[in-house]
């Protein structure tokens, strides 16, 4: 199934040997702190530091000029002044390598002079048959095979491997910031599109749609360069696994601003809000969306419809859940009669949606133990599409659903939690062990709906798609 | 200025001494752990345990009953079983106490015979003259006195002394949980309304708008006791402090849940919300903004107007900062010529709103100085009213906006801070350093904006209201 489009791409995110171009000065070159970062990875492939200083550069032996390795090397990674890229880029070509992550900037994010630079860039790759991730860029980052490529002097928390596959245009998002490196997301792929004078949302659309590490796509836009083949790509993309994009400039203000910033035409946003949607693209709105909603439709199957249940432990957080249900296209679940009866034989009280499980609890000796005879009686209701239950982020709850987790996945609808708690660091713990089971954890109540409402959104896409191709 | 209503309330907040009625067990007993607690806090008043059995607890004499105790007492702590709480209240009127925290679950939220013992409780104290609050509460927490009434066993973290002040209606957003143990929130005072039998919204309305320590009032409702009280009480609070309300049953569904919750009638949101508005009461609607909103307004001026400078690090955030000035009511400012001028003379790429320091920082030795040049120029405007930042939250940038704190107080006008990084503690830290210089740190993009956002709400209602009152 990989398609034309991906051989290329493949050297970016898969090359058995990559050569880093830069400064090698110890402790701070931006070659030195990228090789760096690619060891205190684990990268499974080799690295071929380039430098007519260095005979060694941590351990690594050092060559004079890319041409000089015997081996194969599919990737350069070259961060170096912008007037030396053009030249060097070229003799990468000549080398065979066929794909170049120019983190270097002082491009056309800067001025006139790098404008140029960079359509000479471009020229030379086009020439060399390569392909060019950035100028200004951090590169990428691949857990499959440990290979991480920025130069950023505080190293790398590694996130783990799982299914999300993360693109973005703005340093703010990518794999530096905090959100992956504290936050322990299940990431596949990140890419930084940098200045995108070559590959492209295009491209990541059908690389990470044939992934078979990638469950979900995330993409951060700041403009689309070219609306026909984007929607190609993400409607061959959508059929296959959901895709999400954080498209900001949503009001007049920010679109201006956006084109101010990307220095393209962003363009009308009611535009792209209609080829989102014929895409079957889901969008995220806010900066916390973008981070936290993916890991959901990472570990969790897709609801067949939007009927949510509510399992809650406090009457309140049951109303707020509601209220974003609501927002976020969600009809609460009607239960059919064999649920409601099995709910009374609890307790009367629990017999509704939301299902409050806090005054039933508060009877019991053994009050978390009221989840396994709720969670798997409601989940298996065949108007039940998905649900989102909130409970203590603490050790004794993880120990109930640890117990329960094999009966939640049998039934294979989306699952999210809501975490409360009191101490924030038992919480986190928590979470990590339930995201360890496949079980998203939310400290929002908000967002643990906002995960299956956007759930929703991409089952409903994937059919009306399927429907279409259907006809 | 302390009206009337506030006698009574005085006695739950700032007692001179407090009789804690509850069962003493050493480490366990909720009587205990309430002290226990009172104790790491620092209450600044004097402590009466009152147990038949125990002549000392944690260091402090017990007494068989209150009415052996000698000393003033004005408040008094319940935690013993629903049936023996009637009869206390009597003793403790008989005593001259003039308020009571009931904490003991199992009244009206939990049976027939609970809402019986309720009423009971509540004629009781009625008799006696005395002021309920709850039961099935967690209490209240003042950090003017150091006092906290909450009997669980974690103990607790002290927030700073600040000007929130925070009501709600559900344990889930009261002082037990990990926001305001962990996150540093500057606290006023807290109140737990619990079953609310007695003290409600109507009197924390007229206690915090008249209690200097509290700078904007907080209240998370599930309903309202009285509208026309609540309506007349929330017009004076709003005429000198901000009121924000998170209430949660916006939607349909979410209403219907909130009646089954509390037992009262929640009523049509439509209604809530008119009330609200001409009340000049602010809603918040999420969980995050119930919990992060409020400091910004704790800790900075209200504007004046809408229109808002946003001053970013990267074009990306700039975009986002934008779309949510716009869903929040603000609108970006116009610079003046001599403020375009100015930012002009800095470098041309300036001149724009938002001002993107990005690219002007990566051509500095010592970029973050760039703040001191744009940052008092760009507030100083006449045409702008407040002013989102955002910043790299880490120790240079504290030390800048150390230089600079003065000269942004000065100026009087609202501002945030969207903190972004690579290390999370790093961040938290730097956070915490900012609050304590009176700036707000947020680590979401749009919450920054939406702090800004109500803070423009805030005084345009209380113009209104102002105006209104006038004619």
């Amino acid at each position: 199934m990989v398609s034309e489009d991906n051989g290329d791409l493949r050297a970016l995110f898969e090359p058995r040997g990559i050569a880093v171009i830069g400064s090698m000065k110890e402790g701070q070159g931006e070659g030195y702190k990228a090789i760096e970062n690619m060891l205190q990875f684990g990268f499974s492939g080799k690295v071929y530091p380039i430098s007519r200083s260095s005979g060694q550069v941590l351990g690594l032996r050092a060559y004079p000029a890319v041409a000089e390795v015997q081996d194969p090397v599919d990737l350069a990674v070259v961060a170096t002044p912008p007037p030396s890229v053009p030249a060097l880029i070229e003799q990468c070509g000549q080398k065979g390598i066929r794909a170049a992550i120019v983190i270097s900037e002082g491009f056309a994010e800067a001025s006139d002079e790098g404008a140029r630079l960079q359509r000479q860039l471009v020229d030379t790759a086009r020439r060399a048959g390569m392909r060019i991730l950035g100028p200004n860029t951090l590169g990428v980052l691949n857990t499959a095979n440990d290979l991480v490529t920025h130069p950023y002097h505080f190293g790398c928390n590694k996130p783990p491997a799982g299914g999300i596959g993360y693109c973005t245009q703005t340093g703010l998002l990518t794999f530096g910031v905090h959100p992956i490196r504290d936050k322990a997301y299940p990431i596949s792929k990140v890419c930084d599109f940098g200045n995108k004078c070559d590959v492209n949302e295009v491209d990541l659309l059908h690389y990470l749609a044939d992934d078979p590490e990638t469950k979900v796509i995330v993409m951060h836009l700041e403009d689309v360069k070219n609306g026909h083949r984007f929607m190609k790509a993400a409607r061959k993309a959508v059929a296959r696994k959901p895709v999400l994009v954080f498209k900001p400039g949503r009001s007049e203000a920010g679109a201006r601003a956006a084109a101010s910033h990307t220095g393209s035409l962003a363009g009308d946003d009611q535009v792209y809000e209609k080829a989102f949607r014929q895409a079957g693209v889901i969008r995220l709105n806010t900066w916390r969306e973008y981070w936290e909603v993916p890991k959901a439709l990472s570990l969790q199957p897709l609801p067949r419809g939007n009927r949510i249940a509510i399992i809650t432990a406090t009457g309140g957080g049951g109303v707020m859940s509601i209220d974003a249900a609501q927002d976020d296209g969600l009809v609460p679940a009607t239960f059919t009669v064999a649920t409601m009866r099995h709910l009374e034989t609890l307790s009367p009280r629990l017999a509704r949606n939301p299902v409050d499980l806090g005054p039933t609890m508060a009877m019991r000796d053994n009050p978390f133990a009221l989840y396994e005879e709720v969670v798997p009686a409601v989940l298996a209701d065949p108007n039940v599409d998905c649900a989102a239950i909130s409970c203590y982020a603490s050790p004794p709850v993880v120990e109930v659903f640890r117990r329960l987790v094999r009966r939640i996945s049998d039934i294979s609808k989306p699952v999210t939690l809501f975490g409360y708690g009191f101490d924030l660091a038992e919480m986190e713990e928590s979470a990590r062990q339930f995201q360890a089971m496949g079980l998203p954890m939310y400290f929002d109540v908000e967002l643990a709906v906002k995960a299956l409402g956007v759930s929703a959104a991409c089952s409903e896409a994937r059919s009306r798609l399927a429907g279409e191709i259907g006809h």
